[in-house]
């Protein structure tokens, strides 16, 4: 038997042993958005989590829903109430805020292979640019000049340090994203004197980080070198991003962030932040933290079968909509995500099973040998932290299988 | 600098130093296609192919495409032309070659978690149904009646052997795919009695393999375990699909398959088979081997950067056209896939870079710290080897970059 990541707290079992989101079955769910696989994303929880970061975080810090996490519509709209800005990754999620009705929120935009249409279309619609090298300035500069509007540029600064111990490190190496450090202060003095407007400094070093000192350090370190970098370009930036970095368990012994702590470290950091900086404005940049718990992703069992002694639970679901939790998305060595018995939630194990989806690839596991209640065809597997990076980073067309459905809750 | 896969031998330099697919240069397709990413897949190739493998094989062997490997429109049409049957697995799949227009050929259906109504759709189309389980040949039976068909079943066999080196066993463990080898007889024997049309069995051990020995062996064993399912059960399989599992060379160091060999055995062996097989089709369900070599993806460098000492090459495509060059699919250790620049194809390399897609993610990494010749924003990369498990088995949506385009040369 292989351990599961740990059920976020967020579910707690009953009396009838029913999973509940958001207050429903998941049978209920399942028969509102007319069956499975679906995707069911819990705004309470979301809205919880905005809660806790708003009571843990200095006064001040704005608050930035990063798109890529999760863009279902609805979610989007939801977010749209609570957040001081969306940041996006592709012109594409541009266009899906204003599908969603998004609008009047500021939006910034990063990514280190931006299309020169991308770049005209966002300075059309009064996006920011974090620019991630030179040559990128360049080209947003010379765009703006050519349809005549004052671009909004940030710069992306690729930090000289990382994180310890992050799930994703994205500072403190050679990178494709943003300008090294110590060319930063030269191109914000590039951009300023072109006529643009500065909009300031987007420093990430790290993500899916559950250590707070770790974030705490990373963090202190991001906002010493935000104010070398305007001390040595002259200039204080309106804003600078801090990138985001809040991890949440995914896996067996995984604990959860303080968020506590990072918000009574980060304000500390604030009471002594340089000059250069007295006037800006500090954002964080969460995507995973704020929707990955409140998504859970139910799938039926179609088939229970015994091979090798084993027993096998195969789902009408499966990778093609949950790549993370089959371990190909990251990840070097698989361990198994928290996943449960829907109808038996917080039932004593009594078997041991190895949970498949239905695809014809042995790739396909969504739970490799985790004890759970027994389960018979027809009953409803779920997987937990399926709320970012879930449905949208997996191979949906992966074997012509019916697409996942999603909903808000 | 680390290795890439070898540049599979169809490609060859020319004076120009333009990289040729199908007789025209990348610049030549990107033009038709109307724009980068773009998947070309030469279908004389496929073909070639095809002809090598008929040269090689007995005469009489069956030769199957899997749809799951690349389920293009266009590419199903070309096949469609050259080989005896499809093999699905999903109705998804179904539906894929019903509007590529092919019809007319056996097609049977392979996948541990087939719906009801899958199997109700597979049935009334006249697909055999390759059944994993004894709970899933109930299921069929029973779907069989209440339509009033007589149903095709084959039955999927687990075998007790996996394929040494394979890059994906699917053999010799406990398994969600077909029934272990010891109750194969006693199922053939209830189907039988059901009245359902037997069509044989569907043994298929291991994928990805590239030591002709080792799939000799599997394919001998493989036999054998056909013959002794056939004697148990006291009844001749119509036919016997013995998998594929013909690997291609992507990663430094590999070697094609020697697929002469390989039918040169299967000859040997078919030379001895049991009595119970004397009657029997085999045949072979080739998906990579086919196609694999045939696609390149090809993507324009938008960023040429560098950072901490390393060049970057930013792309317009990534992991969301092509996730198995990142080496998030099916790998523990991430290896380079081959990579050219296009225009610049068979020169020497003078530099070491690293060339990353467009995803705002270190994730994406098309080829880390390889030696390519010098290349500018413009220039177009090619990645080899993207012919199979390529676009659909990528997250086509994530981070919502346009998609890619494909084209059949």
């Amino acid at each position: 038997m292989k351990a599961m990541g740990p059920i976020p707290a967020w579910f707690s079992s009953s009396e009838d042993a029913q999973l509940r989101i958001g207050g429903w079955s998941a049978d209920e769910l399942i028969d509102r958005a007319g069956g499975t696989p679906l995707f069911a994303y819990d705004n309470n929880i979301v809205g919880s989590q905005i809660a806790r970061f708003r009571s843990a975080m200095p006064d001040g810090l704005a608050l930035h829903y990063a798109v890529k996490a999760n863009s279902y519509s609805p979610l989007l709209r939801f977010l749209a109430r609570y957040v001081e800005g969306f940041d996006i990754a592709s012109s594409g999620e541009l266009q899906l805020l204003k599908d969603a009705d998004v609008d009047g929120l500021p939006i910034s935009f990063a990514g280190p292979g931006k299309r020169d249409d991308e770049i005209e279309r966002a300075i059309a619609a009064g996006v920011t640019l974090n620019v991630e090298s030179e040559g990128e300035a360049e080209r947003a500069l010379a765009i703006a000049e050519l349809v005549g509007r004052q671009p909004k540029i940030a710069i992306r600064v690729n930090p000289p340090f990382g994180i310890k111990g992050a799930g994703m490190k994205m500072g403190g190496l050679a990178s494709q994203f943003g300008v090294d450090a110590d060319r930063a202060a030269a191109l914000v003095k590039r951009v300023i004197e072109s006529g643009a407007e500065w909009r300031g400094l987007h420093i990430f070093a790290g993500s899916q980080v559950l250590a707070a000192d770790a974030l705490i350090e990373a963090q202190r370190a991001t906002v010493a070198l935000a104010g070398e970098i305007a001390d040595a370009a002259g200039a204080e930036p309106p804003e600078v991003n801090l990138g985001g970095g809040c991890g949440i368990p995914y896996f067996p012994g995984e604990e959860p962030l303080d968020i506590i702590a990072v918000g009574a470290a980060l304000s500390e950091t604030f009471v002594d932040v340089a000059d250069s900086l007295a006037n800006t404005r500090f954002a964080m940049e969460l995507g995973r933290w704020l929707v990955g718990e409140a998504g859970v992703y139910l799938t039926r069992i179609i088939d229970r079968k015994s091979s090798g002694g084993s027993t096998f639970l195969v789902t009408d679901g499966g990778l093609h909509h949950m790549l993370a939790a089959s371990g190909n998305f990251g990840q070097v060595l698989r361990r198994n995500y928290p996943v449960a018995i829907a109808s038996r939630f917080g039932c004593e194990p009594d078997e041991d099973v190895t949970v498949t989806g239905c695809l014809c690839t042995p790739l396909d596991l969504l739970a490799d040998d985790v004890a759970l209640p027994h389960a018979e065809p027809g009953d409803v597997v779920a997987v937990f932290c399926a709320g970012a990076y879930g449905l949208s980073a997996s191979p949906q067309a992966f074997l012509s299988h019916p697409p996942a459905r999603e909903m808000l809750v």
